[in-house]
């Protein structure tokens, strides 16, 4: 089975890159061969026995996606985005990257189909920024796409463009949308969303966090372990099951912050705790009160998705995953 | 004030033209010019004093929607489309006309908006087909875009560009969800929806009918003249009551084809329904099964959007517009 990965060196492809190497598999199938796709030139996996290759390409350029395409992967994953606030600083950019980048991918797939009836598995990454605000709590499954960024509009537009793509039976496509990722590894970035992480990953090394909203703010979260198992899930699920509505709000952990914080103190105690500092932040707190509180992820459960269901649960992953604590 | 009109030559845009020519006015503006726009070159307005121009144009064509937009039109209305049958049969060109199209025109309103501020209405055309089956009867506004055709497809990604570009400030955007259009006027013709309205338009002249599913299919209906009113509410609405939201399900008239048939009973006698022939057709019904039984419509009521509340006053609307019947 040959596996290409379209945005392999971004935190989610990474950990989708190791997984699928330590298990050799998908579903009963052998790995033998991973193509690995970034605007930066992805890593290798240093365990792999398979074919690897390491692509640098930018789908939205002409004639790379049909490139990629042509080596007639069996599994596609297309992760590659321009995140939130790019998408919103570089309108062009934005809609370049995230809507004709993944347009062209769905194209050259489609040429292939119509050329011999290939029909690879295709998992999209899209996002909760599908919906905008005001949104109820739980979001139901059948719950309009209103997005409030140009981000969230291309994942839209995206989720759409698949849905169709599928039911023409040009490939079998599936939509992952991301519940927001918690804890990211690494150092703290700019992302508005980044305290979600931090006021957890930092004080568990001993470093200070900074928190810029009240504690009340409730958002949806799931670890990256989770994240990289509903990719795994979905290159296997029997998309029968699934039928013309492919795109799938994934489960996750609805908290606030102020429960994260509890669980952050039940696992690793009051010093860690003390160790986040409040500086109120009025335009992310605004922010996120417009985004997603959680999502009840129904059909996403019913068909085998599974997430965490505490944040006890969540940073314990963490420390399995990120700080070498044994599980 | 200066209208353009993209689609001028369909029958909704014929139907607008006449009724703007007539009024003169939109809200409290004359109108002085009018641009009528269509693949077709559209007929010139009788009875209008200002200056018209007819226009044959692709929207598609390179350059052809800057053209259009250098000319400042106060407010843009957006008709133009492959019908329904016709983006499925034939992908590319669905895409291309009804999404790239429109895309093109958007942009070509960015750019303008970008040199100087520039800042027309644009009233969209969408329609019902942005959902898909299975579906709650009535459809609340809230309920997700899951279409089951290449042209829903496209209108929902275009309504999601509409809300996209009307939220950063590109113009003042506006997207109509019409219902199927009942009594369509003129001569059977072979969309599968045909039958709601031939059924009513042939007796009603005397002439026969075919009826190919069974009276027990419910659908949602409105009539031209209150299509037509929808786009001259668009025009004026205030859309800061809108909110970013700018995609709204028209209100309608949600029947069974057994309460289309008692109404023309009531309003043309059993000599019209006599001349209702049955003939079963198991891939139309199959359709029609999958089709809108009705919205909710309940935003677009509350923002003054009205529509007929009963079959007979379709029927006599079409009696008054159509066969010169008195009102």
């Amino acid at each position: 089975m040959h596996i290409l990965i379209i945005g392999a060196a971004g935190m989610v492809g990474r950990k989708l890159t190791q997984k699928l190497v330590k298990d050799g598999t998908v579903g009963d199938q052998a790995i033998t061969r991973l193509s690995l796709v970034d605007v930066v030139e992805p890593q290798a996996p240093a365990d792999f026995t398979g074919e690897v290759r390491c692509i640098t390409a930018d789908l939205s350029d002409q004639g790379a996606a049909e490139t990629l395409v042509e080596s007639r992967p069996d599994v596609i994953y297309h992760l590659a985005a321009i995140v939130s606030a790019e998408a919103e600083q570089d309108f062009e950019k934005g809609y370049r990257i995230n809507l004709d980048g993944t347009r062209a991918l769905f194209d050259a797939i489609r040429q292939e189909h119509l050329r011999d009836g290939y029909f690879p598995r295709v998992v999209f990454a899209s996002s909760i920024a599908v919906v905008g605000a005001p949104l109820p709590f739980p979001i139901p499954d059948d719950f309009h796409t209103t997005p409030l960024t140009s981000y969230g509009t291309q994942k839209a537009i995206c989720e759409l463009l698949l849905a169709d793509y599928s039911r023409l039976g040009f490939f079998d496509g599936i939509g992952i949308r991301l519940p927001t990722i918690c804890i990211r590894p690494g150092t703290p970035n700019k992302a508005a969303s980044g305290f979600f992480s931090n006021i957890l990953r930092e004080p568990l090394v001993g470093k200070e966090a900074i928190l810029p909203v009240p504690e009340t703010i409730r958002h949806w979260h799931t670890s990256p372990r989770s994240a990289v198992g509903f990719m795994i899930h979905a290159a296997t699920l029997d998309l029968q099951k699934v039928g013309p509505r492919r795109n799938l709000s994934m489960p996750g952990l609805s908290a606030t912050v102020g429960e994260q914080i509890e669980a952050l103190r039940r696992v690793a105690g009051d010093e860690a705790v003390a160790l986040i500092r409040s500086e109120p932040d009025e335009m992310i707190t605004r922010m996120c009160e417009s985004w997603a509180p959680g999502f009840d992820a129904t059909r996403a459960r019913e068909l085998g998705f599974t997430a965490e269901t505490s944040f006890d649960d969540i940073i314990r992953a963490h420390m399995e995953d990120e700080l070498g604590a044994r599980a």
